[in-house]
């Protein structure tokens, strides 16, 4: 166990040049914060916005602008609200190596500390950047069987990305740092028996106002443990395992960088990951046949075993069971041009052409998907095996594609093309226009040329509707 | 595993007559919350107010009154200052079988959610007892091994305490009451390593603040899990071990009530409650000697082996130290006529008559102070074994006192007046005139006569210094 994990994680946030990423590494890291803002906009259009707006108004109005909507909220408020925003269709960035999606909670908790002064887009990518790795080093610490005991990683780690971003952009004195760390261990929570409720997206909007506070707390002179990893009755100890250790944290950093290596995951379509690389199979079946709607005889979609556990929903009812549905994610991307937020609704598991398909369209585990990989046991649903899908058209003709990574995948980035058209997307669910969202968007690629971050933030605002 | 807690916890909540805790019931919870609003005040005084209140000023004004203080603020960053005021001396109250200090969590929480109507002394009674009632009985279902694992039950358990009384005094529906807990149990948390520091009073207001929050979404429309405690990758499996069993819990309703057995200890004494049994056996001497001030030439305590644990301080150097002194407990209570809040500050450790007398007084641990009791081990330094004090006074006089129970513990509550003593001490730190003081714990002692529990509270704000 290092006695000084702590001490030594503050040290490195204070002095570490993440110019050592190099443009690579810059430019990975702006698409993670153009996406994020992308998925905060959608989430100021679901479902769980009504409710959590209506709590913010009461509990803090203030100066932050939230994206999409015609609020301004005070720092942790708004840092909560947008961070749950940023989860709420499940279409934000996954880090496996956490597990968690560590983007809805940086970026929140940054723009709240950001508001009134003009940080910088570079500023504000080096602060992610950093937190970025060290949150994701010190879950290497921690281990997965935290996980496994039931803590949603993204609210009880990925909170220490964002006071580790908070920290190196309020360029907090180490002592201060130490201290950060140590309030915020004192509020780091989320449990994975509120996943498929509200409550899994509400995490990362409590993990951003929890770091929001704890770094404004020791602003004010407030003060805790310096010790708060390694100390007994510490981070660690509670919410650790036997494999739990210090010591492999600090040799860890910048070696590699985690934004370069392994990466990050950014979610091309609206759905579950465990569908993505269905629906990329079929989009290759379709450069080769052109577009199947009204010519599919029948599907067949071969997965790995267990791949189908996070998909039980064979005829979805729902626009939510959806987006847990292979015969839907599939139905849908033969039915729509493109497969968009809309296409994953209650209208749309009533399309009666869309309810024809889903009888079209058989998905099974196949025990040949795993392709005799000895490690496919240790992959999530998303990428574990590969997935082939077979088309019988009504002319006769059958086509198949097998796809073994996903897109969106570290090592399939989307492109900046991808981005946009999820950008645009995301904008026109809460109600702003393509034109201003692909302006906005061209910013965000130039993020390095912008001089205040929270002036960008503000034009993603929309008007009051009437009542 | 009780496959419904979280429901049959919701069921009681609706259901339960609390009235059946008698008579002696409701004055002893009457104490506790008289005993709350005192230590907020004491709090307001202390050296937490001004960060905690500049971040809150920033973060969300509101309709709350802060008692102690000239600020309103909204209902979640009232219960988070409230909160934190009521634990900033470490003088709230104690229940040794969570472990934890839970009333500094429910009263705040009760406080801010009864703004804005009239809600009862009667009703806050209520609420009170039956949250105090399942969390004290959910912490035996936890075990105490989640309190040795780094774990302050404060934070983590007492919440449940917030929790339940707000579900009470809301009215929630079973359905509501279930969320609210899954909402909450996403949010529990709190660190021992953080003891020390102004973080450990941080984790009730923290809590406060995530209850009234967790109630206040569920009432918006918010949903989450609701079988939080016993659900796999639920609470008792993340923040539980071993020992944890959710069937424990409900058997234990009511079987008796927690407030009337064991019920609820409340210090009497502004410092550290391992201090408590020498400080009366102390006054127990005075009682027959005279005052001992100016005529003491030697003073032995003897306590059981470990008890001086948490006072390691023989010569404090400041306030903060002299807290956790036995010497300076000593000391102090023979300098000074009565102990106040002001007799353990920077300045009562400079006074020289109180170095004299450090020199005089020697703490000691003494295997004869377990009196042969088996399980004296399992007990904490404030009540373990006994505390015996000899004092042989410059004349050649000699005398000794042995205390079992400390002053303050259920089985010799504070009286009435004592509670006014305090109240009157904690309100004067804030600036709070001692008849005032008077006239409003006169209130607090008839508390089931108040029509307006808010009424009450506000008349506890002070003016704004003029800077």
């Amino acid at each position: 166990m290092s006695a000084t994990l702590t001490g030594d994680l503050a040290a490195f946030i204070e002095a570490a040049d993440c110019g050592a990423t190099g443009l690579a590494g810059a430019d990975k890291a702006k698409k993670v914060i153009a996406d994020t803002f992308a998925v905060i906009l959608s989430g100021a259009g679901s479902e769980v916005a009504p409710p959590i707006l209506a709590f913010a108004r009461k509990a803090g109005l203030g100066e932050v602008p939230v994206m999409g909507t015609p609020d301004r909220l005070s720092r942790p408020v708004a840092a909560l609200v947008q961070g749950t925003f940023g989860a709420a269709l499940d279409f934000d960035d996954v880090l496996s190596m956490m597990p968690g999606h560590p983007a809805a909670v940086i970026m929140p908790a940054l723009l709240s500390a950001a508001q009134g002064r003009a940080v910088s887009g570079e500023e504000f990518i080096d602060a992610y950047v950093i937190g970025l790795e060290v949150g994701s080093k010190l879950s290497q610490g921690v281990g997965l069987k935290h996980y496994f005991r039931g803590f949603h990683a993204t609210g009880t780690i990925a909170i220490f990305c964002a006071v580790a971003a908070l920290a190196r952009m309020e360029r907090l004195s180490q002592a201060q740092t130490r201290q950060a760390f140590g309030i915020a261990a004192s509020t780091a929570s989320g449990l994975q028996a509120n996943f498929g409720s509200m409550t899994k997206p509400f995490h990362s909007g409590w993990a951003a106002q929890a770091a929001v506070t704890a770094v404004a707390l020791v602003q004010e002179g407030f003060t805790a443990s310096e010790a708060i990893f390694e100390a007994p009755g510490g981070y660690l100890a509670a919410y650790g395992t036997e494999e739990s250790d210090a010591a492999k944290v600090m040799p860890l950093l910048g070696q590699p960088w985690t934004i370069v290596e392994p990466g990050i995951a950014l979610k091309k379509f609206p759905t579950c990951y465990a569908t993505h690389r269905a629906i990329d199979a079929l989009g290759q079946i379709e450069a080769r046949l052109g577009r199947l709607k009204g010519r599919v005889r029948r599907i067949v979609c071969k997965v790995a075993p267990k791949s189908l556990r996070p998909l039980p929903f064979m005829r979805p009812k729902t626009g939510l069971e959806s987006k847990f549905s292979m015969p839907h994610a599939l139905a849908a991307a033969i039915h729509f041009d493109t497969l968009k937020i809309a296409s994953f609704t209650d209208e749309a598991v009533r399309i009666p052409e869309i309810l024809e398909l889903y009888e079209k369209i058989e998905a099974i585990e196949d025990i040949a998907c795993t392709d005799g990989d000895p490690d496919f046991e240790k992959k999530s649903s998303g990428t574990r095996g590969f997935v082939l899908v077979e088309v019988e058209l009504e002319d006769g003709t059958v086509d198949s594609a097998r796809v073994d990574i996903p897109p969106g995948h570290p090592k399939r980035e989307l492109t900046w093309d991808e981005l946009e058209s999820k950008f645009v997307d995301c904008a026109d669910s809460c109600g702003i226009g393509s034109d201003h969202a692909r302006a906005t968007f061209s910013r965000l690629r130039q993020l390095e040329t912008v001089v205040d971050i929270s002036a960008l933030s503000e034009s993603l605002m929309i008007q009051a509707k009437a009542d």
